[in-house]
């Protein structure tokens, strides 16, 4: 394969293989090894597809109740840990804390060797949603929230822990498919920067720790977020109409809405609409779905951009209680699959990523004694 | 610029452009804003270095002397943090506890807005020598060191930290040297991964907390630490030669020669070997520096690889009374110049840095039912 090199964003630029999951290919939006996402969000838990894209197959019914044991026994965080976390503060950004919390969990339980991987891997998963809750729940409610639940699910694990009692089915329900969705999207940016740490052949915490920083970009993470902000804005749908036509006018930036690879339309959107539609009906909301709703419509009509896998999952969250700024570190629970799953294949068949750069700067020079300058 | 794409590690392939430095130009090896290494070395100050690469121009002595002011007023540690470093095992790799001192302090002291890139690059410069040995000196010697010293510059900081007493002019001298000459390089694979998350905008701390890690994997930093390992086992020339002989014959790798993009020689090894020598003479040295020399000729008469800046840097720390493992951490304080003013190219000129993958998975497939897995 051929291609002018532009140099910008490597936008189309081959750089490396995957097994794990194709982005806007032909005849199907979204696929994680071969199955489409809006099936594997409709007959699947979250963790199914972390078994899927980790270790290559869905488990069968004894594999899923293993894992799931297994991740269920890993909830539990290191007394240091803890008093890290206890010494962030309050109005730090969630994504920084996430940062630190997986960093620092690096110290205390270092992959060692290759062979720990998945195991390192698996902690992760099981513990996100303990880092992430006992930081707010310290230093939001002061209460030191004891992360070992008996939960079923990551999703419903997160919940619990951070409104203090059991999640009802629905939300259980609603956060595992958030979770489906967000699992895996190819070299997107915050994966791609563990594949470069993994191609140095780092340790997998400092591969994950990289990835968070990444997504935090307000281009790559926190558009759910973004879009929150905007859409609790609106009082109605006309007046969300209102409002937006301004900003189309006076060009400001609308997040939520449109894609890198994507061009027609994200597959998550229909599947997320659709719930956060459920859950509307659920809290008797009569304002922020529709709000999102005539939003959609109009940036459709006025600009043929469509929602991403973002816009409607801020109201879904919203309907769930979730605050607003725990929404990117929902995307790190998940995510974390993904960039896992490539730190594995990259390390598999690697060579260091580095790639050259076009100089611009000044040609070679004498240094000029200090007292010339 | 047209070219085969191979995928593999974007050898040869444009990611952006730099004004920051050359690499393997033909005419002089290495320059950072068209000056050569060499001479940098020669007649700057780590302080001017840091001060080109970062602000675009060698400073004026005044400009030098307020710089300098500014990052020796830099120097101290939140209690936060330090309270965080407490919690960090002995035994934790020292990559790790940088990572998360520079994680943590973005907590404390976050860069709020692109205006504030510069001081937080400089709050970094001046306390990551602060941050590595209050761990260090804290779990290894039980003291609480005093962080805030009035050295002059940033490697004298450093080793009167380590030592607990004022540096010797020469060590103070060296330490700069070192620091230069690992300030900038292009876009190796920390670089890279800075510049990868700078690219969703996200800030300074997620990008150097990122390149940190990156910098950790033994095909990166590391290899000053490893050729250390390897020379301290010699008792002498002779002994040298007859075991990398041996390894040379059993195909092992080793470390802290050759390099991926310069094809005949290091520009930066004919200037820090001098050093070497020179601390030798000092300390009366009569095995490790001329084992080192022996492994050079050795490695060139077999296999015409040359050393790299890595090899007789590992002697150099050494004679100084550098622990090994401090020997990556020293890489940071240097190269973190560079990641940081890659950073502020790359958001001058921002793109989201998102390559494509070659797909290498299944098909589009149904979700088989769990039962019939």
């Amino acid at each position: 394969m051929a291609k002018q090199l532009s140099g910008a964003g490597l936008r189309g630029q081959v750089a490396g293989k995957t097994a794990l999951s194709t982005v806007g290919k032909s005849g199907s939006g979204l696929t994680y090894r071969g199955y489409d996402v809006k099936e594997l969000a409709d007959k699947c838990q979250f963790e199914e597809v972390a078994h899927l894209i980790l270790k290559g197959k869905l488990p069968n019914q004894q594999e899923l109740d293993d894992y799931k044991a297994k991740l269920r026994s890993l909830r539990g965080l290191p007394t240091a840990l803890k008093e890290v976390l206890e010494r962030i503060p309050k109005d730090a950004h969630p994504m920084d804390v996430l940062r630190t919390g997986c960093s620092m969990l690096g110290n205390l339980e270092t992959e060692e060797s290759f062979d720990q991987q998945q195991d390192a891997t698996d902690r992760m998963l099981a513990c996100f949603p303990s880092i992430i809750c006992y930081w707010y729940r310290f230093t939001h409610d002061g209460v030191k929230v004891d992360v070992e639940t008996d939960d079923d699910t990551i999703g419903a694990h997160f919940l619990h822990l951070l409104h203090g009692e059991k999640p009802r089915e629905l939300h259980e329900q609603v956060m595992n498919v958030s979770l489906i969705l967000y699992a895996e999207h190819e070299f997107n940016a915050s994966t791609f920067t563990a594949r470069v740490c993994a191609s140095t052949l780092s340790d997998m915490h400092s591969c994950v720790t990289g990835a968070i920083g990444s997504l935090r970009g307000p281009l790559h993470g926190g558009a759910n977020e973004a879009a929150m902000d905007m859409i609790e804005k609106f009082d109605s749908p006309e007046h969300a109409e209102k409002e937006m036509m301004g900003m189309l006018e006076r060009k400001e930036k609308i997040m939520g809405f449109g894609h890198a690879v994507y061009s027609d339309s994200d597959p998550r959107n229909e599947i997320i609409k659709q719930w956060s539609e459920k859950l509307s009906k659920d809290v008797g909301d009569t304002v922020l779905y529709p709000v999102s709703v005539r939003c959609e419509e109009v940036m459709w009509r006025e600009k043929k951009l469509f929602c991403n896998a973002d816009f409607f999952h801020a109201s879904a969250y919203n309907f769930m209680g979730i605050p607003t700024k725990l929404f990117t570190p929902i995307f790190v629970m998940s995510r974390l699959t993904g960039w896992a799953a490539h730190v594995m294949e990259q390390r598999a068949d690697n060579r260091i990523i580095r790639p050259s750069a076009e100089y611009t700067g000044e040609e070679l020079r004498p240094v000029p004694a200090i007292s010339e300058r």
